[in-house]
């Protein structure tokens, strides 16, 4: 399967952006006083093309996957704990499952090849790569992928995406290993010093960490020779990841909004954005995560997160947790009055 | 009316927090990876005095007050906009009713000194204090109140939260003028210098601040005679403030939950610690505010707010905008597998 980066207009459109600003300041509250939640409403207004935005459909999509990289020791959990948590999700027993389960958002979970062979169930959709149905190469000998293999994750992504309806794509992933290939991507795509970028992923101890590091580094050098950002994400990415960063450049591509969690979510979305810059306005940033480098990552990627609550749990938790301000300011958008209609008094000083 | 603090007995209950915390460790996550919501679920359960809490019937309850200070020039409105507003929010225009509805919270507006005279209406209540029926004496010429119509204000408080049913409050207000009342608050019980406790409230400009530090300056060397929390309250406080003091106490003495709003509303609950500092136990601060001094008085109250938004609405709104983070809390708390249900391995390493 071929992947073609999808066309991607810039989410903002100036007249229409002006005429949401304009909008917002005929509320009734002071100049810009409901903060960050007016710049949140703007942003929709703008991807979702009107003054009046519905939120429609929202799609939690958790993509799920093995990483060779766990043969070196790099995660506090057995691998076959992606396996497992997989099987939670769906009994809806997982921390995603009980918040998507609040917030009424439609949950898919795709294999995109975990260890141990799922069986085909209600709610789960299959986008295994051949080759691959096990998870990845151990990218400290090699590339976790071939580049073939991470444009079918791509188009599978894309394609999964195209098929969901709404307006709104919630990102959620699971694999043990994958702090460990979003710090690869992100030490690659934006050029930091490694240490900043690695963490403790499910909570590796100090000596952990330090074997982490020294893993990372000579996955690092033996996939050097990876320059594109397609050769980058098949050398030290994830299936996962991949998927993910295709059904978000599918989703941009649509004009839906894209609501990312922590730091394996920014992962996909920094691969997309190194595709295709503009994906970036479709991206509302969840929370600030407390796993090493996520901080550090959205400021590079310029990007404000919403919320900061020392989350470092993944599986898209952040981005149900946030998710209903993007309800409350499409609210407040539509539905409050204007100093016009209310008969409010304006500044006198 | 006569007002006598309640008991309030500490939030904390050791045993029970040993059980909930266990409880939250067995869930299928990584040690704690739910952060400052793994907190917020410990509180809730405390309080609640169960492992297993459930939110029932939230209110919001919004006190209103005129302020007699206005007529010094210290906001950025007309006086008239507090009567404005409250018709606003009983129409469902205001950005607290948007916020309210979408989250299903049951709405009840206090008129506790609205200038104008607000019509009995639906969902108004009307909480007078006998003499200042129309706002508060002009702090900055002696004070705002006399104590025994403080207390007035405190016991109707109390007496309207015992009327309400359900064990969560959030608190709101309206009242121009309100920032320099909860300012003087701060400066009183917290000793910090005035400058920091000042902020523009709806927007002042550079001028209309300088202003407003000189009145507020005034207004503490008026009434620096006042030295019980209930005489700085009565002193330099608001009729919509001493009003929530009065509902803070009363549902911490029932143990019910608070979910405290902006900068006015953490002076209604500063009051309330004045008089019963285990109260704090019991109030969950949803936000820092951009009003300055908000963030340093939640650092002087030891409080972690759960958002930082850059609100500086009030009305309850940032209150609002919290409520689905407590909603998701208990969820989690309840509904998450355990290890063991779920059948998850634990740490390899």
């Amino acid at each position: 399967m071929e992947f073609l980066v999808p066309f991607i207009a810039p989410a903002r459109e100036p007249l229409l952006s002006e005429r949401v600003q304009h909008k917002l300041d005929r509320k009734t509250k002071p100049l810009g006083a409901l903060g960050r939640i007016e710049q949140l409403a703007l942003q929709m207004a703008c991807v979702l093309g009107t003054e009046s935005p519905e939120l429609r459909a929202p799609q939690l999509l958790l993509c799920a996957a093995d990483h060779g990289l766990t043969a070196q020791g790099v995660s506090a959990y057995p691998t076959e704990v992606t396996h497992q948590m997989v099987l939670n999700m769906l009994a809806g027993g997982a921390a995603v499952s009980v918040l998507a389960r609040q917030h009424g958002l439609a949950f898919t979970v795709a294999d995109c090849g975990v260890r141990g062979g799922l069986r085909p169930q209600t709610g789960l959709q299959r986008l295994w790569v051949p080759g691959l149905e096990e998870g990845t190469q151990d990218a400290s000998l090699g590339p976790a992928m071939s580049q073939a293999q991470c444009e079918y994750a791509l188009a599978q992504g894309a394609q999964l995406l195209a098929s969901l309806p709404g307006n709104v794509l919630l990102l959620g992933e699971m694999g043990l290993g994958n702090t460990s290939a979003a710090a690869l991507l992100m030490q690659r795509f934006t050029a930091l010093p490694l240490a900043l970028c690695v963490g403790r992923g499910t909570g590796v101890d100090n000596q952990g960490l330090l074997r982490k590091q020294a893993v990372l580094a000579k996955a690092l050098a033996v996939n050097e020779a990876a320059t594109t950002p397609v050769a980058v994400l098949a050398a030290m990415g994830g299936l996962e990841i991949a998927t993910l960063t295709g059904a978000v450049l599918q989703a941009a591509s649509e004009r839906r909004l894209v609501l990312v969690d922590g730091f394996i979510a920014t992962a996909a979305v920094a691969a997309a954005a190194a595709l295709a810059p503009d994906v970036l306005g479709y991206c509302i940033f969840a929370h600030a995560s407390a796993e090493t480098g996520h901080a550090r990552w959205l400021q590079a990627l310029q990007a404000q997160p919403l919320l900061d609550l020392g989350l470092r749990l993944g599986e898209g938790s952040g981005a149900c947790l946030a998710w209903p301000l993007l309800v409350s300011a499409c609210a407040l958008l539509n539905e409050m009055a204007s100093f016009d209609s209310a008969g409010v008094s304006e500044r006198s000083l």
